[in-house]
């Protein structure tokens, strides 16, 4: 029998490491290339397969695919296009199998969060159903750190860290103009069910800075957070907020949507940061300035976490070496041994137990006032934003992130409507 | 005569490199101690003199005062205090002096914009008249790159290259998300007067990416801005936006400030970035995501160029060394001698000249369309954004900033009312 292709796609938010879980796919398939012939990526994710987009990593040079692992964002393009139940979109997940089949793919690598796990785990268990067999391993990739089993999923860490060190520097610039100017500084990071990357903003506590932080698990209290802001000013003569774009009111209510309106009308455009920063200001007085990360956090290639780059690379390549052992319908995990030292090893979790389940930041996580962190939480995030991975730069400043050329296979297969 | 002190003083917005000019300051004058005995450091800028709050140098350790090179933010204390017209603040003039007299400080370094340069010029003046001379010497800082003579001012650089990476990864994330999601990223950036910290946004259009740049130079025309956006999108599926906070209408209104309101009537909390993005959602309806990097940009000692913190460094030990030379009444500043290879040198400016002058980003450096920039400003830009300097991190993750001491020297005077 021939060496079977494989296939592999991004799915959802890109971070600044899923491209190193491709570079770990792609590098340990070549190290096969006599059971895996081909690496065919998926042009904007799992779209691609349906579209019959494929694109032909072997025309990447080694060069461009190792520079992978220091670019950051989804260098095949991704896309948030969810395959719901197979009795709704049986449709589609028949062409996926078609489409497979037709290019000779016998394995299925998608890097992504829950949604994808969820797909990968009914495209292993249809295509034996159709009598086409694939070997579907999910690669876990979600800056929201809300996947199952895997003690954390790559992504995460370089966004902690990004969140961690950017507050500490904004919080030393507040703490210097503190005297006669700007004495609130608020952050808004992501995470709209969970607190993960927020608990990275308030590791600054670690470094003397006065820190209150919004987690989506407490709801708001404007009166006691106003009190918990007032008392660190009066104590610090500043301090620094860190809301989560999921904060929200007891009802359910974010933060960000207020009701606020425009000249026209329209509904504000949303932000937690200006909301909160307006709060402290029309109750309290304080001057503020606010930042709002988005993008900028998730995307920062140039402050990676090594443990986070590390574990990317490593998960893409268990994926293959896993699958190359015949396993199917699995998720590659991190499992941590210890933190001080932090040692860790690959372990594995059945996507039947992975997809659809969503892990929670414990509440012993967060201390008793609902405004910080515990020593738990500390001993959990800091393994996690540990080490620095640089990117190269070229002689201009800027830094050298690959793109992929994209060739694309020829198709084979009648068009297919979206 | 026994070897006089120094007073060292930061003004205004703080940026990641100006520790390193006053690690400059510090290191120089202590190679000098037969001639300088002791550096004193306004205790939050140049309000530290006039309430004679003096933080003891000498009582920092040798690598506390090395690892300012390092550290983002005002070690000592900033303050957004402007001392006026002689007569309007005589007062507060000849407080300075006497305090400077009182502690036998013949050396004033301060460390600012524009009007701290005209406050140094002042004390220089005045000192004279008032029979106690002292050699006022001024270090600039400033991130919007606004002092005349020298050929770009410390703190610029390393916002630059931020805001160019940050602008280029994010880029890359709404690019790898387009097809199906975001296709639409704005990020705001500093730069109320003048587009400077705009423009570095702009450079990555030579890095592939379709952008469309928005300066306070170029009054905003909404239609003609909306066409710009849509034919990239058109073009290349999605398209970055770069907007000062500065942009403005044909008659001054900000775009930031547009009359938006809350639900209680309070008006809207500001943000170029979401007004920006709000308008290109409602005419061409395509999704975004937007930033406000705010004091993030201006702190990211994490991402220094190199070029900017030597010359940081650099400015601040010519400074002690100008005047020990007997120099009085200058600024050094930064002479290029060539872009391509970067050279330069130190050079001085009379203050009677940098005082009250503020240099603006010449028409030339924006393209024609008002949406980009031109080669002769990317020729600019890129020498400021060279080389990376990176802080030392401890072993969790975070980097190593110093804290000073701030021991205070013993007053001798009596209080004195701001």
């Amino acid at each position: 029998m021939s060496a079977k292709n494989a296939f592999y796609a991004q799915s959802g938010g890109v971070t600044a490491v899923i491209n190193a879980s491709a570079c770990g796919v792609i590098e340990t398939c070549r190290k096969h290339s006599d059971k895996i012939a081909n690496v065919y990526a998926g042009r904007n994710g799992i779209i691609g397969a349906l579209t019959e987009e494929l694109i032909d990593t072997n025309q990447e040079s080694a060069e461009n695919i190792a520079a992978l692992k220091n670019t950051p964002s989804g260098a095949f393009g991704s896309c948030r296009f969810k395959l719901k139940s197979l009795e709704d979109n049986k449709r589609e997940y028949e062409r996926l199998i078609k489409v497979f089949k037709a290019h000779n793919i016998g394995y299925f690598f998608y890097n992504g969060g829950g949604d994808s796990a969820d797909t990968c785990y009914k495209v292993s268990q249809l295509s034996e159903k159709m009598g086409y067999p694939v070997q579907a391993i999910h690669v876990p990739k979600t800056v929201d750190n809300d996947l199952p089993i895997t003690d954390n999923c790559p992504g995460f860490g370089s966004v902690a860290k990004y969140i961690a060190v950017s507050t500490l520097e904004a919080s030393y610039d507040v703490r210097s103009m503190a005297k006669t100017s700007t004495k609130i500084f608020v952050i808004e990071v992501m995470g709209r069910h969970a607190g993960w990357i927020a608990a990275a903003g308030a590791l600054v506590e670690d470094y003397d800075i006065p820190v209150v932080t919004l987690f989506p698990e407490i709801d708001f209290d404007k009166d006691k957070f106003l009190a918990a802001v007032d008392a660190k000013v009066k104590q610090h003569g500043y301090c620094t907020i860190v809301v989560s774009e999921g904060a929200h009111y007891a009802d359910g209510t974010f933060l960000a949507e207020q009701g606020t309106r425009d000249s026209f009308g329209h509904a504000q455009l949303g932000g937690a940061a200006p909301i909160v920063a307006g709060m402290v200001k029309d109750a309290l007085g304080y001057k503020y300035h606010w930042a709002v990360a988005d993008y900028l956090q998730r995307a920062a290639r140039h402050l990676a976490s090594e443990s986070d780059v590390e574990q990317a690379y490593a998960l893409g390549k268990a994926a293959v070496e896993k699958a190359l052992e015949g396993k199917n319908a699995i998720m590659p995990t991190v499992v941590r041994e210890s933190s001080t030292p932090y040692q860790w090893h690959i372990g594995e979790a059945p996507l039947s137990e992975v997809a659809n389940v969503e892990k929670m930041m414990p509440m012993e996580f967060i201390s008793a006032d609902g405004y910080g962190i515990t020593d738990a939480c500390k001993e959990y995030l800091y393994p996690l934003i540990k080490g620095e991975s640089y990117p190269a730069y070229d002689e201009k400043g800027m830094p050298k992130y690959a793109t992929m050329k994209g060739a694309m296979i020829a198709k084979k297969l009648p068009n297919f409507e979206l």
